[in-house]
C-alpha cells in the first residue's frame, strides 16, 4: 500500500498569533488603517498559507487539465468536441489566452491530457495522464468508474508533488465541462439545476433550455450519487477529477491555490467537500459571467478579486489576477512602516522626516 | 505669446474603421466571441488611443503630484498636514504603496512638489513646481488665484511633454484633498455635497459631519465659481490643477491615461469639462471606497477595472491595474486566431490541428 492510499489530511491553518502579527504589520504600513482594502485581506491570507509575515511567491505553476466529455453527444455545448484537442495544441503552441497571460507573468505552464478524445502527439509541456478517450455519456450511465475517478485524483496529486514552487494556478479545457461543473454545483450544494446552468461557450436561449433539460435528466439518473466522490464519478470530468487531486495535494503542501472560473471552482468544491480546510489556501481570481460561478464561490466562502465578465476558463482569470497576489506580498515585504519612514500617525505625534528642509 | 497660450485641442478619437478592425481581430482570437469580457473592451480602447491593432505600451510614467491645502486648518482631515511632505519623502525613498507597486511593474515614478507646506530638499525623482506653501483656506477666499491655477495647469503640461512613453498613470498626495475633490464633484456635476463627501483618510462619523458642514460653507462662499477653471481655482488643489494640465497634455499626445482614485478623477473631471474628448483616452483603474468616486466615474462615463475597496490614492490603484492594460495589449498582439491555430469555430467546420495524432 503506497502513500497515495493514505494521503495526509489538510490541516486547519488557523494560527491566531500569526494572523495578529500580520495584521499589525499591515496596520503599521504608511497608509491609513485598511486603506488598501482587499489587497490587505489577500496579504493576510497568503501570509497565513505560507506561514510568514514576509511571503515570497516562488515559481508559480499553471496547471491546465484537459479532457473530453461524453455528454457532448447530447448537444450541450456550442462548440464541437474536437475543439478540446485543438485548444490543447494551441496552449502548447503559445497562442491561447492562458499561454499569453502565463508568459506575461512568468508563470510556468503545464498542460495535462487527462482524456482528450483524440490523442495528441507527445511534445514538451504536455503530460499524458489519460483515463480514456473522454468520459462516458453521463445521461446513459456514470461518466467514469470509481476506479477511473480515484486514478485521476491520484494523478493530480502526483503531478503537483513533482512541480516546484509554492503557488498553483488552476486551469482547464474541455468542451462540455460547464455542464459537468453545473451538475456538481447542483448536486453538492442541493440547488436547482436551472440556477446552475449558463451559456457555456455561447449557447443561445434554445441551446440553454436544451442543456438544462439534459442536465436535469442526468441528475435524476444519478440521484443516488450524493457523496462527493460518487457525484464526481457519476457527473464527470476527467480533468475536474485530476484537478481535485491537484487541489488536495497543493493544500497539503500549503501552496497558495489560485482558483480560476466555473470549472476550476467545481474541482475546489469537490475537494472542499472532502477536506474543508482546502479553501483556506484558495484565492478566487475572478467571478465568471457563467451564472453558476458566483453561487459556487459563495458556497466556498470565497470573494473574487476580479469581476471582468470573463467566461473563458483555461486559467485565464487566474493568470490575470496573479500580479495582485504578487502586489499583496510586496506590500507586506517592501512598504515602510510609520516608524521607519518618519510619517506621523492619524492621532498626531508629528515626526520630522529625514529629508525635510528646515 | 508662447505655445502654452494656445494649446492644441484634444481630438475626437472616433475612428469607425479602426474600431471595426480591432473588433474583428478580437473576434478572430481563439476564444468564444466576447469571452474575455472587459479585457476586450480595454484592448479596444487602448487600440483606439494608440491608433493600432497591435498596441505596445511603452515606458509607463506614474506622475504623483503633491500639495497642501489651506482648508485643513478647518479640521477636514483625520491626519495632520505635515503628512503630505512626509509621504512625499516616503515616495522618493521607495517605501510607499505607490513606490512598491510602480517598482513591481517597471513604471517610472516622478513626484512633483506642487506646493507642499514645508519645502523638501532637492533630490532625484523630485520635480519642484511650487505654486506656494499650500493653497489658501477655501472657506476664507479662493484656494488659489486664477494666475496660480493657470500656472499649475501649464506646469502639468510641460512635465508630461518632457516625459517619455505613451502611457501616463495619475497619482497624488495632499492631506485635505478629498475635500477639494468632493467640492469639485459637487460643483461640476451639481450634486449635493453630502453625497460627494466621505471619510477621506479615516474620519469618524462626527468628523465626517463636520467636514460636510465646512464643505457646504465653502461651496456657498464660492457660489459664482461655476465655470471649470473658476471652480478649480476657488475650490483648490495645486496638485489637482497640475494634474489637469498633465491630463490635457497626455490626451493631446494620445497617451493612454490611467486614472487612479477620487482625487485623480477630480482632475479628469475638470479636464473633461474643458475638453470632453480627454475621457476617450482614460482608463479607470479602480473604484475607491470613498463614496464620491463612483459618482465621479459615472459622470465621466468610465467603468472601473478593479473594485477592491481601496481608499489610499497616491496612484496605488492605477499601478495595481497596470498589468491588466498590458494583458489587453498582449491579447491583441500575441493570441492566435482560429485560422492560425487550426481551431474549429462555434458553427462547426472542423480543422485538424497540426499536432494531432491520426
Amino acid at each position: 500500500m503506497n502513500h497515495l492510499s493514505f494521503p495526509a489530511p489538510v490541516d486547519d491553518l488557523h494560527d491566531a498569533t500569526l494572523a495578529q502579527r500580520l495584521q499589525q504589520v499591515l496596520d503599521n504600513k504608511t497608509k491609513p488603517v485598511g486603506a488598501l482594502g482587499r489587497l490587505e485581506e489577500l496579504a493576510l491570507r497568503i501570509g497565513l498559507v505560507l506561514g510568514t509575515e514576509a511571503p515570497v511567491l516562488d515559481q508559480p505553476q499553471m496547471l491546465v487539465c484537459a479532457a473530453d466529455h461524453g455528454l457532448t453527444a447530447r448537444g450541450v455545448s456550442a462548440y464541437p468536441a474536437d475543439v478540446t484537442g485543438q485548444m490543447v495544441q494551441n496552449f502548447l503552441a503559445g497562442g491561447a489566452a492562458v499561454s499569453v497571460l502565463a508568459r506575461q507573468h512568468g508563470i510556468a505552464l503545464t498542460v495535462v491530457d487527462c482524456g482528450v478524445a483524440r490523442e495528441l502527439v507527445p511534445q514538451p509541456g504536455l503530460l499524458v495522464r489519460r483515463l480514456g478517450a473522454g468520459t462516458a455519456d453521463a445521461s446513459a450511465g456514470p461518466a467514469m468508474s470509481a476506479a477511473q475517478c480515484a486514478e485521476a485524483i491520484a494523478n493530480g496529486g502526483e503531478i503537483v508533488r513533482a512541480l516546484p514552487g509554492n503557488a498553483l494556478l488552476l486551469g482547464e479545457m474541455g468542451i462540455g465541462n460547464s455542464s459537468a461543473a453545473a451538475l456538481l454545483l447542483a448536486r453538492l450544494t442541493r440547488r436547482d439545476i436551472d440556477a446552475c446552468t449558463g451559456a457555456g461557450t455561447g449557447l443561445d436561449a434554445a441551446g440553454r433550455a436544451h442543456k438544462r433539460a439534459v442536465l436535469r435528466e442526468v441528475l435524476a439518473r444519478h440521484a443516488q450519487a450524493t457523496a462527493p466522490l460518487d457525484a464526481l464519478a457519476a457527473l464527470g470530468g476527467f480533468e475536474i477529477a485530476t484537478l481535485v487531486g491537484a487541489v488536495l495535494q497543493a493544500a497539503r503542501e500549503r501552496r497558495v491555490i489560485v482558483v480560476d472560473g466555473f470549472i476550476a471552482s467545481a474541482a475546489v468544491l469537490v475537494a472542499h467537500a472532502l477536506e474543508p480546510a482546502v479553501v483556506q489556501r484558495c484565492v478566487a481570481a475572478h467571478v465568471s459571467a457563467e451564472p453558476g460561478h458566483a453561487l459556487m464561490l459563495r458556497a466556498l466562502g470565497l470573494t473574487p478579486l476580479l469581476q471582468l465578465d470573463m467566461r473563458l476558463g483555461e486559467g485565464s482569470g487566474a493568470a490575470l489576477a496573479w500580479p495582485l497576489l504578487e502586489s499583496a506580498c510586496r506590500i507586506l515585504r517592501e512598504m515602510a512602516s510609520f516608524e521607519s519612514a518618519g510619517v506621523s500617525r492619524k492621532d498626531g505625534a508629528p515626526s520630522l522626516p529625514e529629508g525635510t528642509a528646515a
